[in-house]
């Protein structure tokens, strides 16, 4: 089979608030072949910019289009799909967006690849069995102390295992974040796991987190996500070292290439490494960092924080690793992401999301959801048009 | 003053072709004040998917687009271009095209604001007086050792003290590459300076780039120069172990924020780290890392291979280093790039380069190129346009 055509769909709510809801908008992509297989990805990433990377003319022979490593390329089998990515670092490493642009493409690849094969996509990917994982509650902190202790509340009473909270206005203010932690602990009680997520807003400040330190093992908190932006390599293994009890540091999910989260494990000291398919360059980067995590003893964690067709991509990596056994599971997600797919993984009655067995990513689209939220692109260059939004038939 | 309006002018040449000249488009950025105050950057990106990353819808709190947090803000002192550089990192982190976007803003209003108070670039960045640096001839290898060899004889006749070569065909074949490195020495005789930059062409395969030392230290080459990816700090880190000689490593030029250039210098070991102020975040960030590379004993070089514009901003983040001595200087630049300016730094009789005490970057741009080469760009979202050149007026 040849690539024949490649379609980006840019969703986005009617209003998109400055929050840190990441699935108010989302990047989708289909991948035909000459044959008629179709798959389906899904960019993490600025929707606009990433298709200014898939069609934007040649800069110079390392500056080149998405476009130009992938159309017409063969896909009949996993290295089909590992060679594009070679082509794409080697032909556009001068141009920042084509990991993120890339990202959805090779997910569609795999999607692809899998239906035609009829394999789940992680068993291309090299996996021999799936594992389920704990699903944790992915959401942002309240405003308040109160409001975030009834999200806890809600959390417990849905049977999730565990709950992360993020965002929102930890970081700033020492007693705040204290009583935001403990007001999250006290919802969740005693027995379901707790996660924080710092949002990288204390930059490099090592000083900043390690104030938080206290509270964050007061309250048996399992990672402190992102104190630091992620390339702040010394940063990240100077509160690494001074961490002597159960909390661990978790970060990667900025990752734009495997060397990004590499760097992390090999210099920055993390106990989780967390990974976005829809940013790093698609499942055979990320399925890279779960190997390389696995030999470091390390444990791998799925970032998501958009739609179920994301969050299904973002399970084929780890599938089978045994002991990495969380995964992000977004509970405040827009309707636009709650409706684009006909089902979602969700978690069982103990919790446990199951990696579906269907091929490629075993999701189906609700056309009507593309539709409903659909913003079509036009870009011309000196007046010749090149770039239209596909038909979605 | 008050940033009122940033427009983006896409140049490049009728043709451009696939070898690693990055001087055939350029991405120019003018940016006003609502007092009719003027200044002129440069990126060194693929220029439309950097226009993308200024004029995208936002996604979310964290993926802004660019012009989020630069229209309307005051810039009137240098205190206020570093706080725009803070901004746009935060708003915009999960944009990564936006590093790229925003570095020529940022060189722009260093112009704008050297120009209105009249003092040059580097003055405002903090350097009390600026050192002359060696001009080395940046070039790329001949197809044939006969091409280096004749090449570096032209070098040598026009007074250049320093010679690079790269890309081409180096980097695939041992045979091969030792007889464009010698051809190179020999064409340029026993007291030119020699630098080799590989390209990234060995990714992170320390064996390849081991397998040339010999040939490099008997042709007392001064550095070795990407000879891995940016983000390949293990690699980096152990070639470098290696060399007891003379030669030293180079990298940096991928480097998209100042993380990137630290963890080099951190981790990797760099002899020499080379610093693109059109893809790093502007001077702020280029200064940063010249500060930070003087105090850990490594030497800054300048990266840039487009348009005079670009060479005079990425003079000023290191102009008061006196012992950073080497200039990138292209000698192979397309036609619009050499007829972009009025004039150009240009190396003296004894190769040096001053760089100018003029305003700003001291530069003046020819309307006629920019009218030659431009190319325009509209930009439409379900109808509405979104984005369209400026008029040079």
């Amino acid at each position: 089979m040849k690539i024949e055509s490649v379609d980006f769909f840019y969703l986005s709510m009617p209003e998109v608030l400055d929050i840190g809801d990441g699935s108010q908008d989302a990047l989708l992509v289909r991948v035909r072949t000459n044959t008629g297989a179709e798959g389906w990805g899904e960019c993490e990433s600025s929707p606009l910019t990433s298709i200014a990377g898939w069609c934007t003319p040649m800069s110079h022979s390392a500056c080149k289009p998405v476009s130009h490593s992938v159309l017409g390329k063969p896909v009949d089998e996993p290295s089909d799909i590992r060679r594009l990515t070679s082509e794409v670092r080697r032909n556009s490493f001068d141009l920042l967006q084509a990991d993120h642009t890339f990202s959805g493409v090779e997910i569609a690849l795999w999607d692809l690849l899998g239906r035609h094969l009829e394999q789940p996509a992680w068993k291309l990917l090299g996996w021999n069995r799936s594992f389920p994982k704990v699903a944790y509650a992915s959401q942002l902190f309240g405003d308040t102390p109160e409001q975030t202790y009834q999200k806890a509340v809600g959390v417990r009473s849905k049977g999730f295992r565990a709950a992360k909270f993020g965002w929102g206005p930890f970081g700033i203010n020492l007693a705040a974040d204290e009583a935001q932690v403990r007001a999250a602990r006290e919802g969740l009680g005693p027995h379901i796991e707790l996660m924080v997520d710092a949002g990288t807003i204390w930059g490099e400040d090592v000083a900043q987190a390690r104030l938080r330190v206290p509270v964050l093992e007061e309250c048996r908190v399992t990672w402190l996500e992102e104190p630091f932006v992620s390339g702040a390599l010394k940063a990240y293994r100077e509160l690494g070292k001074g961490l002597t009890g159960k909390l661990r540091t978790a970060g990667g999910e900025g990752a734009h290439d495997p060397f990004v989260a590499r760097n992390l494990m090999d210099f920055g000291g993390l106990g989780f490494v967390q990974i976005d398919a829809g940013r790093i360059g698609g499942l055979e980067s990320a399925y890279s960092i779960a190997r390389y995590a696995q030999a470091h003893d390390i444990r791998y964690v799925n970032h998501t924080f958009t739609t179920p067709l994301a969050l299904s991509a973002s399970l084929q990596p780890y599938a089978g690793l045994e002991n990495s056994v969380y995964c992000e599971y977004p509970t405040e997600a827009s309707a636009m992401a709650r409706n684009l797919t006909t089902h979602s993984p969700v978690p069982d009655d103990d919790g446990m999301v199951r990696i579906s067995d269907l091929p490629g990513l075993g999701m189906t689209l609700r056309k009507e959801t593309l539709l409903k939220y659909l913003r079509t692109v036009e870009i011309r260059l000196s007046g010749k048009l090149i770039h239209q939004t596909a038909s979605l038939d």
